[in-house]
């Protein structure tokens, strides 16, 4: 499906600024339609505030006085619990909420709801929900801000979208293409010659040294750019001369 | 590594209530070390209000000067970043960072370092991380309050630490355990003047060296044996007496 018609509900909600919070998660997430059912506030200043430019969001937000109307022409509504109930319902995490949305067909719409800020959605609202959706929490410390919610579900959607539309994950990129097995060599060589004469390393048994000199350079998987660098720290090296003794 | 020893760091922070915020998405997801760095507020009502009942980070929260300071002791320091900077940083996302931090030894402590609420972190301050973490977003709308970036990143980190239940995949074995940051600036000190004297680095704009070879041996993460040993060598060096130009 496509992330324009994905919806976030939020029932009851009474404080504006956690609905001006959860329009700039939303649209920090590419999400933009919100819709309020029966909200106990009005949008004022301290919603648009905490929006922080997600006014149009605020703007274009629709109001229904009960969930049923709000979700009516949805083909797949999934509810918000902080725990799982007695009774078990089709549970799912927000990842596989996210792989159950983008499995959706291109032309239908979904709602996730989101319950009031001190006791979430009724038993009665969860009936009217295809699947529940929790977020894994601190046992003693469950109870999430709705926004925080929003925002947490919002995140996996749009990581789950964004895999879906982009070419294979980017490696993170380097400045310039990575070292070749000789000129890492080269570089290991020029060392050990410079280790030799600052006195660093015994002639006597320089492998060691050398074995764990080695280990951490191949670590860190050195550009070409960064070999060089490297290579010019050693020559700058050897025009010194040493000391008399 | 544990829960407990996962630091969240907010910097210049001056909104109590994104202070309270982040104690509640902190607490939600079983982290409690919370450290402000120069924060720009008080811990006022507003912020009790947003912690919701998250009291104790707030009241157990410390405050530091600087960031130096507050990760003085930290072997991993990540730096939070709206977008991927100019110069290449070893980057991370959400996920890669939890699965980074479940890999860390039980006794190291790390931090995840979050900046400013309209300007982030300066270039300076993550030149002092050793990763970079993104979260993906709308590029039209890409600024996510500092609360909400706090919420994503301990969800995923709770998250994987649940799943974690399996043995823990065995670490790459190191000799030793990881450098703390302290000992890392250390050597970093230690190789810039070093490079002075050798010449490498002009006194004119040493910035921009330092910083790619802090990238490079921040990349490595290097144990503490091997730090010794980097400084091992720049003492060798530093014995060497320039011959006459």
């Amino acid at each position: 499906m496509k992330l324009e018609d994905i919806r976030i509900v939020m029932v009851e909600t009474t404080h504006p600024g956690n609905i001006g919070a959860a329009a700039r998660a939303m649209k920090n997430m590419g999400l933009s339609s919100l819709v309020l059912v029966n909200a106990q506030c009005s949008l004022d200043g301290a919603a648009y505030a905490r929006a922080s430019g997600a006014d149009d969001i605020l703007n274009q937000s629709q109001r229904y006085g009960s969930l049923i109307e709000a979700v009516a022409d949805c083909e797949l509504v999934v509810g918000t619990s902080a725990r799982s109930r007695t009774l078990s319902w089709p549970g799912l995490t927000p990842n596989s909420l996210a792989d159950k949305l983008a499995l959706q067909p291109d032309t239908s719409a979904a709602a996730i709801v989101f319950g009031r800020e001190h006791s979430g959605l009724t038993n009665d609202e969860l009936q009217h929900c295809h699947f529940s959706v929790t977020i894994p929490t601190n046992p003693e410390f469950s109870s999430l801000n709705v926004a925080a919610w929003i925002q947490v579900i919002s995140y996996e959607i749009l990581n789950r979208f964004l895999a879906d539309t982009e070419p294979a994950p980017a490696r993170v990129s380097r400045s310039d293409s990575p070292a070749s097995s000789t000129q890492l060599e080269g570089f290991f060589d020029h060392l050990e010659q410079v280790l030799y004469r600052t006195g660093f390393i015994e002639r006597t048994n320089p492998r060691q040294m050398m074995k764990r000199l080695r280990r951490l350079f191949q670590r860190a998987e050195p550009s070409q750019n960064e070999v060089n660098i490297l290579r010019g720290i050693l020559s700058s090296v050897e025009k010194f001369k040493p000391g008399t003794e």
